[in-house]
């Protein structure tokens, strides 16, 4: 069990916590005894937050009304703190399910970023399994690895600064993400970090990008291509009046995926899966 | 690590795999030595296919080019054996993030169907949790039963042959999906089910069913309700002419989450967070 | 030729022209001899911008840049005063096809709204044809005769200050489009109004009122019943990062489409087409 | 009023019309005294549909049912007779609006194709309106007349057999539309044809042409560059169970827009108005 995923009814210090005002606003915090949260409407006492059951009614020294609640996995991708895009949940959900991403896996990323997709990644792992997430630059790491404390999943990851053109220094991995300007420049480097057979996928937020990539992947040995973006849209929750809601996210990126494959099967077995969804099982 | 996600650079008796045609056809099995596994192109003998590295190029005894890879979770999911409509990836990674399914995990989910959602939980949770799967089917329970054994993942699992009207037969999970005609007749169950706080999640192919929950869901005690529905577009992963295919999957089902919360919290905070979406960080 | 359509290489007195700043503000206005437009970027004389080429640059008193336009129907559409939500471009396309609007043709519409649609139909009906316009609201009739005026296309338009739950005033329409919140409680009277085998539509923002709708229009002798929903995504026009824009209008409403038909006709040809768009041409 | 929109409740000899059959199954046919119509369930004499009213039953030698409804422009557009790829309804609308496409004006189109853009915008204009169809290839240009012709529509429409890089023989048009793989090669030939401060439109399959075109735009005088797609989502019509269909069209092509302006402006106003969606008003 991670740290931050407490399984009790109750809440106890150590725990992560969502602190969810009647205005909307939304605080995630660590309980630890003593300590205190401020908030726009009056100040919490985490000794009063300890000990109650999740979901629990709460209030400030103002009176005004919390519920408290266990982050989801979710919630904390989307409260991370960052200074550069992150990858989000919708795209997040598709790539762990093509990565095969599982507890005891190793898989690789670059860059690190804010370390939203390293979150994810770490959790799914879990204990038994590891994180590598590359970098050049130190000061995103910095900000991923407090992100990751922050959570308590520091443990399954480890970074490494370096420039990736000179090679990953990881080998036989499960799986890749990159999250890269120009991924198309680091292919031979991803195909020496992980097992033949096994999946990159990379996000990109432009039709060049992806053009660029899809044209590069054969020569390295990737292949079983696919492309794909993913589109969420909410609906405003009123069963009397129900809707989609005016406006939604349209864009975040094209994702790409392939597969390690042996030259001598690119040359028979047609790179791009073109129409699959095409023919996808209803 | 999971039975069937043997991390070797080299295939292994025992381990699941995937043998994809010229052709574009599919098959999963499991490589077993002195077995065989009858194409439309031919045979081919398990011991060619074993001690060879993932994503080799192997052939039928009447030379036809196959490739051998290690299936993915999607690979899994779309393959399954299946009697009813099944769960499709785009919704199934949503899904686990909401619910915060991680290694360790507790999750319920009802009814079991053929077994999609049941993998992906399974998966997920890992060999330190638990998924309880509820069906009142025994044919269709079978059948889950027989998917989640030929992946290995069936210890995972506790199957309960059972009517959840009469409720959940399990207390303290971390989380529960429900993919059933009308649940919102099993509101006051499944609140039973979950620890405060945690959460439920569904999915409902019409916006009736839709409305009927999202009517519901206060009154057992679930707030935070969302809807959303998840799209994915392929494209033709053609450098040269990259573009959408021709079609695509337009409707799998909305998804609808809710949270379990203590009733005095549904009289002062809004049980529908509405525009959420309208809100997302960019 | 209508009025406010100039099909000379200069501007003229009396032409509606579109004043668009450097800074992307657009303002509509008619052009008339001695007149004075004020900005915010300075003044501009009537005068100097009568007699010049469609497309021109100009500029204000102050020397900011301004271009001189024609506006397109989509310009008039999206700047229409209003009180009201109005039909949007992407829908009123294809109701104007739908409803096989053409120069001559007589259209109804209920109700007036603020004017968009009933400018769309006036517009495409041409000075032989005829739109009649009803609105049981004199407040809103008035905004859109405005609206109208404005443009210089009343001429084409009745409106009828009615209440229509006492039926049209109207009978052997070519079409008939509904924008009110029960269309369903007028389906006898839109009956009577329109010659058998033409076609309605209606606009609804929510899915409780689509099945209200869907249920009702066979009682009425509607048949060939069409639901369907209009997304738009826009690019941003960057040749070297050609990508989707960040957010978009996710909804605007359910348009439904259905062809007044004989009773014995709906004894025997289903009323709902279901899966049109599934056999649709490729 | 065109010769195929008669507006009489009872059909006539003259009339085009739609015969619909019980099996869904749909035939365009212009009634004629004497004449008989052949379906796979049996004759219909054309003098039994003559002098009946629109919408009503009638049937097959064998009892087989049918209903009469006069087509929609929509109808007519699905069904025209091609040897290409059509421009569909969900564009056609949009392009309309965009090129204010109305009675009495001078549209120009390049190329022919099978005639469904040319049969827009002869509808569109009217009796007093002129289209301009451009095409090098004869086969073609004689398909999208036989076409044109087969609905009454061509008097409206002038065929030029013409390769348009020697340029349009025409000039002073109120609108352009562009249906060819490679536009960006006539942008200067399209720019003389057009009056100062006109729309282009063009339809483009991949985002490879979109970034030519866009990167062609401004170097010949147009600005003000729009990208878009159109989406149409069905649902299937019925009250108790509402929801989309399964599958749709995921892509037909792209549309980009642009305005003829003047060189100077285009050095002072950015030519892409890049998140217009952006600030849509709501």
């Amino acid at each position: 069990m991670l740290p931050m995923t407490s399984d009790t009814d109750l809440t106890q210090a150590g725990d992560l916590a969502l602190l969810y005002g009647k205005d909307g606003k939304r605080l995630i915090l660590r309980l630890q005894s003593g300590a205190e949260v401020q908030t726009h409407h009056g100040v919490l006492k985490h000794d009063v937050l300890i000990g109650i059951e999740w979901g629990s009614r709460c209030q400030s020294h103002l009176g005004y009304p919390f519920v408290l609640l266990q982050p989801s996995l979710d919630d904390l991708l989307l409260h991370i703190r960052r200074r550069s895009q992150i990858v989000f949940p919708k795209e997040i959900g598709v790539v762990l399910l093509r990565l095969s991403v599982a507890p005891g896996k190793t898989i690789v990323e670059a860059g690190s970023g804010s370390g939203a997709m390293t979150t994810a990644l770490a959790w799914a792992v879990g204990e038994q399994g590891r994180v590598h997430s590359f970098d050049r630059r130190a000061d995103m790491q910095s900000l991923a690895l407090e992100n990751l404390q922050r959570l308590g999943l520091e443990k399954q990851v480890t970074f490494h600064l370096r420039d990736i053109s000179e090679g990953f220094d990881v080998t036989g991995a499960d799986g890749l993400f990159l999250d890269l300007a120009s991924p198309e420049l680091y292919l031979a480097q991803a195909r020496k970090a992980i097992r033949g057979g096994t999946s990159l996928a990379a996000i990109l937020p432009t039709t060049n990008q992806v053009q660029a990539l899809v044209e590069a992947l054969p020569a390295s040995g990737f292949g079983f291509i696919e492309v794909c973006e993913m589109l969420q849209r909410f609906y405003k929750p009123v069963a009397a009046r129900l809707r989609p809601v005016d406006r939604m996210v349209a864009h975040t990126g094209y994702l790409v995926f392939a597969r390690a494959v042996a030259p001598e099967v690119l040359a028979e077995i047609p790179a791009a899966q073109g129409d699959e969804s095409d023919t996808a099982p209803e």
